[in-house]
C-alpha cells in the first residue's frame, strides 16, 4: 500500500521575545526587541523566507500583577496594530491575530479584520477565543469572567454576526462609476438586522468586502463546546496535544463532526503547536533544553503552575509532587488545557519542577528536543497518520529559535516534498487551500434568477 | 510694534480619495486606490516630505444605506490598522487617528494607542470624538444613540481611565535584567483601581508605557461640553471657522479655560481645519471650484444637507432657500457644526444648492479658492492673529491635491518662516512643542523622598 505524500502547513507562532517562560534571560536574546518594530520585522521576513503559511500571535486583557518584581515578561503589542505594520513590510506570509470575543463588539472586530485583509491583500486571519480570567474582566467593569458555557454561545453568536457583516458587501458592490456618478450599488449591499440573545447589529459593515471575502476564522479552544464551535465555524484549529495518539483521537473526533454542518474534512485545518529545541547533535539540543530549564527561577516555576491550574502550592517543596487536581467539570477556566496537563501529571507522576520544565515552554504544547533530522521526523510521522494537517511552531527564543527552524528544518522538509519551496498563490486561504466563501447574497441571486 | 514670526503646524487630513464629496469623481481621481495601501503609502510620504506634523484620519461607525445606488464613497479603512501600516513605511510623521468613546472600552483603546506610540517611536495622537448618529448606536446593540451630555460624560471619564492606564507603568519598570531574573519592577507598575459612574477598571495595562509618555491626546468637538472637556484633557483641537472673527474669539475662549486646569496657553494648540482649492492663478482655481461643484449630483447634495442638519427637504426644489432650521439646543447630533452652519446660512441667506455647493467639500471647515500666495496669506493672517496655532489641511482630491499643497504652497510657508524646513524631533509631541508629560507616579515617587 502507498500513501501519498501530504504537504504540511506551518504557522510561526510569534512570542516576543520567544515561547519559553525564560526565554528573554537567553544569552542571546533581544530583549530590547520586545517593543521595536524593527526587531519583529526581521522575524516576520525571516517567517517569510521560510515560506511558513502565517504568522501568528496571542493576545490577553490584562496583565496579572502581584506587586512583586516581575520575572516573566507577560506583555506585548496589541495584535491590530502589530499585524498591520508587518502586512506594509511583507508581501506574502498570512497574519493570524487572536481576538477575545468576550471584551469586543462584533462590528468593530469584522471591521478591523476586514481592514487588515484589504491593507494586506488578503493574508488576515483571525484566532477566535474567549477570555477566562477574573483579571481580565476586571478591566472591562466586570468583578468575574464569564461562566464557560456563556462565553460560548457569547462566542458562537459572536462568529456568526462577525461572518455576516464580512458577506455584507458583495464583492462587485462597488462600481465607481465617474460618468454615471455611481460609486457603489444599492442592491450589493445588504443590512445584516441580527437580533440575537447577545447581540443586535443592523449593518451593513462600514468596509466593503474583502479580498479574501472572509479573513481566514481559526479556532483554538479544545473543550467539547470549543470543538462544537470550531466544527462549525473554523477553518484552523490550533490544539495542543502530547501524545501521537492523543493528536490522532482528536483529529478523528473533529474531523468527523464536519458532516453535520455540512464541510468537508479538508476545510478545516488542524494544526497543534509544537516547541522546538534544535541542536546539531542530540546531545547538543538536550544540552540546550537544560540550559533553558536552568533560567527559570522557582519562585517563577510555581507561580506559572498555579497560575495555568488554578491551584495553590504554597507551603509544598518544589521536588514534592503535584497535589490532587479538582475534576475538569469543576473548573471555569480553559478546560481543554486543564485536562491535557492532568493527564500528563498522572501519566508521568510529575513533581513540581518536573511539571514547570515541562510546560515552561511549550506551555502543554508537544515539545520536541533533537536534531533537525529528528524534528522533521516527528512532523512527518503526524502529518502522514492523521494527527495534523500543519504545526504551530514555537521558537523557544528570538531570533535565534526561528532562525534555527528556518535554515536547518524546513530545509529537510522541502526535501522529503513535505513542505513547499515557494509560495502558492498571494493569499492565506491560497496558502492554506481553502477555497474563498461564496457571499451568501450571490448565492440567494443565483438560485432566483434561473 | 514688532510682532515675532510665530510657526504653525500642520495636518494632513486623509479623507480618501480627497474631501470634496465627489471627489472620486474628479478625473484625476484614483478610486482603486481607496483600498489599495500602496497608494495610502505614497500620500504618506508625500506628506512626510512636506513636513507635515501629522496625518490625521476621521472615522464613523456606521454606513448610512437608504437601499439605493450610492453616490458617494463613505467607507474606509479603519483608523488604527491604517496608522499602524503607515508607521511601518514612514519614520517622522506623526498618526493621529479618530476613535469613539462612545462604542469601545478604555483598556482597549489605552492599549491600541500605547502599542501604536510604541510601533511609530512615539508618533500616536489620539482624536477624541463621541458618536452621535442613530445608525451608529444601531450597529451596536442600541436603537438610538446616547444624549449629548451622557456622551460627553462618558469620553470625560474615558479619557481619565486611558490616562491613568498610560500612566500605570512607569517609564523605567522594564530593567530586563537577565542576571537576576528580573524583567519588570513591581513598584513601578501600579494598578489603577478606577471606579466612576461609566466603568471599573483595574489596570495595570499590559502594555509599557511608550516613548511619548502619553500620546497627544487630540479633540474635535467644539460645543460647550467639547471646549470645557478640551481645556481640562486636549493638547490639540481641531475645529471648524469660517471667519477669523469666530476663530478669534474661540482661541481666545478655550485659551481663556486653560488656567483654571492649572495649564499653559501653549499647552493646547488649537487647528482649524481647511480646505485649498489651488491654481496657477486666481481664475484657474475658481475653474477647478467650478468643476468640483459640477461633479455633485443634485440629489446627492440634497442628501448632504439632510443628513448633516437632519432637516427633511423633500418637496423643495433645489433653487429654494433653507428653510427655518430649530434651535441648537433641540438637537442631539453634533452641536457644533449644526451651529456654524446655521450662522452661515442666516449670514448668506443661501439656497440650497449654494449650502451643498459650500460644504460638499469643506463640510463646514474653510475653503479657500486662490493661487499659492494666496492660500500662504490667508494661513498668515490667521495665525499672527491670535485664531489659529497651526491648520489641518484637507485636500479635496487626491494625490493632486496633497501633491499641489506640499510642491506649491509649503515652501512659500517655509521662505516666509511660517513653517519648518526640517523636523525638529522625532516624536509627534516634539513636532507640536508639547512635552512629554511626567508619570504620576514618579511626581508623588520624588515628593515622598525628600
Amino acid at each position: 500500500m502507498t500513501k501519498q505524500i501530504k504537504q504540511m502547513k506551518l504557522g510561526a507562532f510569534f512570542m516576543i521575545p520567544g515561547h519559553h517562560v525564560a526565554s528573554w534571560r537567553h544569552k542571546e536574546a533581544n530583549t530590547d526587541g520586545i517593543f521595536n518594530f524593527d526587531f519583529l520585522k526581521e522575524l516576520a521576513l525571516t517567517a517569510e523566507r521560510g515560506k511558513f503559511d502565517a504568522l501568528f500571535v496571542a493576545d490577553g486583557y490584562s496583565y496579572e500583577h502581584n506587586g512583586k518584581d516581575s520575572q516573566r515578561v507577560g506583555i506585548s503589542f496589541e495584535p491590530f496594530t502589530l499585524l498591520s505594520a508587518v502586512s506594509a513590510v511583507t508581501s506574502k506570509i498570512g497574519l493570524i491575530g487572536t481576538v477575545s470575543t468576550t471584551y469586543n463588539e462584533p462590528f468593530n472586530v469584522a471591521r478591523k479584520f476586514g481592514s487588515l485583509d484589504l491593507l494586506s491583500k488578503g493574508r488576515a486571519g483571525w484566532n477566535v477565543v474567549t477570555s477566562g480570567r477574573d483579571s481580565e474582566a476586571q478591566n472591562f467593569n466586570l468583578d468575574q469572567h464569564l461562566l464557560h458555557h456563556n462565553r460560548y454561545e457569547r462566542a458562537e453568536e459572536f462568529v456568526d454576526v462577525v461572518t455576516k457583516l464580512w458577506d455584507s458587501w458583495e464583492d462587485d458592490a462597488i462600481v465607481a462609476n465617474k460618468q454615471l456618478g455611481i460609486y457603489a450599488e444599492g442592491n450589493k449591499i445588504h443590512p445584516i438586522n441580527h437580533e440575537g440573545q447577545w447581540f443586535k447589529v443592523k449593518g451593513p459593515l462600514n468596509i466593503p468586502r474583502s479580498p479574501q471575502g472572509q479573513p481566514v476564522v481559526v479556532q483554538a479552544g479544545s473543550s467539547d463546546d470549543g470543538k462544537e464551535l470550531a466544527a462549525r465555524t473554523a477553518e484552523v484549529i490550533f490544539t495542543a496535544w502530547q501524545t501521537l495518539e492523543e493528536a490522532q483521537a482528536f483529529y478523528k473526533d473533529v474531523k468527523g463532526r464536519l458532516s453535520k454542518y455540512g464541510r468537508q474534512e479538508d476545510e478545516l485545518k488542524i494544526m497543534p503547536g509544537v516547541f522546538p529545541i534544535i541542536g546539531d547533535t542530540e546531545e547538543e539540543a538536550l544540552q540546550r533544553k537544560q540550559y533553558f530549564d536552568s533560567l527559570i527561577p522557582e519562585e517563577l516555576g510555581i507561580q506559572y503552575i498555579s497560575s495555568f491550574l488554578s491551584i495553590d502550592l504554597s507551603g509544598l517543596s518544589i521536588d514534592d509532587p503535584i497535589p490532587q487536581l479538582p475534576e475538569v467539570d469543576s473548573i471555569n477556566g480553559g478546560k481543554s488545557r486543564f485536562q491535557l496537563l492532568k493527564d500528563l501529571i498522572t501519566r508521568e507522576n510529575l513533581t513540581i519542577r518536573q511539571l514547570y520544565t515541562r510546560i515552561a515552554g511549550a506551555r502543554g504544547h508537544r515539545e520536541i528536543v533533537g536534531t533537525p533530522e529528528q524534528i522533521a521526523d516527528q512532523l512527518e510521522l503526524w502529518i502522514q497518520n492523521r494527527a495534523a494537517d500543519g504545526f504551530n511552531i514555537m521558537p523557544p527564543y528570538l531570533p535565534g529559535g526561528l532562525d534555527e527552524f528556518v535554515d536547518k528544518v524546513i530545509p529537510i522538509l522541502q526535501q522529503r516534498g513535505l513542505f513547499r519551496y515557494e509560495y502558492e498563490g498571494d493569499t492565506l486561504r491560497e496558502h492554506l487551500g481553502l477555497e474563498k466563501p461564496i457571499n451568501q447574497y450571490k448565492n440567494t441571486l443565483a438560485t432566483t434568477t434561473i
